[in-house]
Order: C-alpha cells, then sequence, then structure tokens
C-alpha cells in the first residue's frame, strides 16, 4: 500500500551505467514516478563490487545463458522503447574495461549536484549501451556531463573530484547499502513499506513491484508518462 | 503477431515438475489458453539434462541469489495465485533427490495418456512444491496419479513403462529439443511465430511472450480465466 496521508513510498533504484537491464530498469521507473506514488531515489553503485563479494559472476559466463541474454536485452528494448544497442565487442567494452570511473564521476555528481544525477547517468547509457563508445577516458565523461546539461567548468572540477577519497568512499558506502539489502546483481531496486524493505531484482519485477506498494502495473510505457527514451 | 486465417500460435513449454517457476509459468500459460489464441503444447524435459549440458548452476549456488530466490518465489506465487510453498529441506528435496523419475512417469503419461498430461504434472506439482512431500518414490508417483484421476490399473502400466528405453529416450530427446532452442534452464518457452521460434527463460517474460505473439497481457490472472490453483 501506499503510505497513508499523502506522503509518497520511497523506492530505491541502486545501478550501475554497465549494466543494461539497469537502463531499462531506471526508465520505466522514471516514467512511473508520474503514475505511482514514489518518491525514487537514485542510488548509483558499483556493479564489480557487487559480484566480487557476492561470489555472482556475469550471466554470459554460461554460453548459452549469454547467447539468451543478448536476445532478451534487445527484445526487452524494444519493448521498453529504450535506444539500447549492443556494444560490438561486449567482453572488452562491458567486462574488460568495467565503469568504476564513470560511476566515481556519477557519484561526485550525486554529491555535489544531484539535478544533474539522472540525465547525467542516462547519457553514460548513451554512450556505451546504445552508441558503442568509451565510458572509461575522462574525455568520454566529459562529453556525457556535457550532453547532460553540465557546465564545462564544473564538469572537470567533478573529474577531479573523482580521485577524492570522499567520492571513492562514497561509492563504497553505496555499494555496501546494496548488499545490505541483499543485493547480488544490478538493477537492485528496494521499495520502503511499512518500514519494511523489499528488494527486486533486474527490470522484470516492476508489476510486481507495483503489486507490493499497492500501485498498478501499465506495461512498459504507461500513458501518463512523456518517456525521455 | 498471431498467425493468419485464425489459426493458433504454437506456444510450448518446457518443464520440470523439480522447477517452482516453472510451475507459475506453466499455470499463467493454462490461464492464457482462454485469452489468447494460442495452442500450449507441454513438453516435460529433465532440468538436470540441460544444467549438466550448458553448465549452468542452480542460482540458489550464489547464497545471496539463494536466499533472494525463496522471497521472489513466495512473492510471485502470492501474486500468480499458486498454492507454492517453499520445501523446509530445499537442498534434500529439490537438489539432492531429483526429479528424474517423476519426469519419466510424466513422459510415459505424454506419450501413451495425454489428455492426463497436465492434471498429472500439477499433482506431482502441489505434492513437492505445494504439501512438501515425496516425488521420488513410486508410492508418491502413484498417488499423485491417483490426485489426476487416472485409473490405478492404469498408472501401474505406466510406472513399468519408465524403465523402457522408449521413455528414458523420449525424455532425453524432449530435453535435447530444449537445449536445441537455446535453453540453459526453466520453464523454457518456445513460441513459433512466422516460422521462427522465440525462446523465453522463466515465468517474468510472459508480457513480452504476448508481444511478440501479438496478444495483450492482463496480468498473471486475467479475467476470463478460471484458475485451477
Amino acid at each position: 500500500m501506499a503510505a497513508a496521508g499523502g506522503s509518497k513510498t520511497l523506492v530505491e533504484i541502486f545501478y550501475d551505467v554497465v549494466s543494461p537491464y539497469s537502463w531499462l530498469g531506471f526508465e520505466v521507473l522514471c516514467r512511473y514516478r508520474h503514475n505511482w506514488s514514489i518518491e525514487l531515489r537514485f542510488r548509483p553503485a558499483f556493479l564489480g563490487g557487487i559480484m566480487k563479494e557476492t561470489g555472482n559472476q556475469p550471466p554470459a559466463m554460461v554460453p548459452k545463458r549469454g547467447e539468451y541474454m543478448m536476445k532478451d536485452i534487445k527484445r526487452m528494448a524494444k519493448y521498453y522503447q529504450v535506444p539500447l544497442q549492443i556494444p560490438k565487442d561486449f567482453v572488452g567494452s562491458v567486462i574488460r574495461k568495467g565503469s568504476l570511473s564513470a560511476m566515481r564521476f556519477i557519484t561526485a555528481v550525486d554529491m555535489t549536484q544531484p539535478q544533474f544525477l539522472e540525465p547525467v547517468s542516462r547519457e553514460l547509457w548513451m554512450r556505451i549501451w546504445s552508441r558503442d563508445e568509451d565510458i572509461t577516458q575522462p574525455e568520454s565523461i566529459l562529453a556525457a556531463a556535457g550532453e547532460a546539461g553540465l557546465p564545462s567548468a564544473l564538469a572537470q572540477k567533478l573529474l577531479a573530484m573523482t580521485s577524492t577519497p570522499e567520492v571513492k568512499n562514497r561509492l563504497k558506502e553505496t555499494t555496501e547499502e546494496a548488499l545490505k539489502y541483499g543485493a547480488f546483481g544490478m538493477p537492485a531496486v528496494v521499495a520502503h513499506v511499512n518500514g519494511e524493505a523489499h528488494l527486486f531484482f533486474g527490470s522484470d519485477r516492476l508489476e510486481l513491484l507495483g503489486k507490493v506498494i499497492g500501485e498498478k502495473w501499465l506495461g512498459p510505457v504507461p500513458a501518463a508518462s512523456k518517456p525521455r527514451m
């Protein structure tokens, strides 16, 4: 049930821009802010850390699962109306290069310019998961920041912040918080209902999330929303 | 799109009664026969063989994933209105004992008494995944067959068939067919649209299945159906 007295249900989404399913979940929840009585809180965390701590492995480590996942991602993206494309060199772009620098930058944005958190995250997804572009180099990150509307001088300052203990620790803390909720992968969506935290893994439990918070699932593109994507 | 000329879209569900998500998918598809223009084909296969051939592992092998899965199954079962309960000794009942004898019996039913395939499968799920009862012993299997309405003498005959090469080979063949479609776990749902086979893994892609076959998802308990469960 939505909380009484008109207050909104807090829904947190722990995500990493290296994760395509995180992007799908992120966009759909952004749309549902206009349909459901939720306060959506973005929680940038580090998927590499979650996999390491839980002993989980990317699903693509089982070849047949990897093959399926590529098809599944494409089908889901089309149905969810998110312009997601699989990078040509999946292992090189996604697994080997990873997202640590990007997630540190996003964390710096979250700490100091939270109004840019949503568009900066989206632009980084657009780079790696739509246009098959790098997200590890400083110029890549600055380009994404520019697309998101961050003034250049400010983006440079945030980039410098990414090597500070404050930013590194904040990313670690958010990752640890996801682990405490029971996350073993991403996205990890946590709904707070009557003082209880309900974890949903993946972008395919949003109908169930709706049920738990007393809201109706209206498909991935609900009418009241104007999808950015 | 549904096939032209009023013919129904063939949808196959490869399942094993050891798999709780298979039960959820099975029941929901049984309901949707009344809402969607589909010909639903039950394909009993052996999950152990699929895991072995693909190098896949039960998700519970990652402890945090296992913990989540138990909660997820309970939530899904409630929402899907299937009376599923987690067995007390999950590893002993599900992983160690397995389902080979049950799936051979179901295969014998499929080969000779296909009109009993749906209720026999359901009764075996009821035993292991609702009442925490054994499904490996001959008396367990006969009890399930009795609940499904199979005359006792016929059930005895089918039980004797389970040790024949014909039944063993048929179960192997069905399992291999699932593997050919790309399955790496269960349920594996295969929709045949315009000569192309579309694989959906799990019980959480049924909305997407609807999209691919040109039918509308109406939630897990569509109004036109009378859920048996």
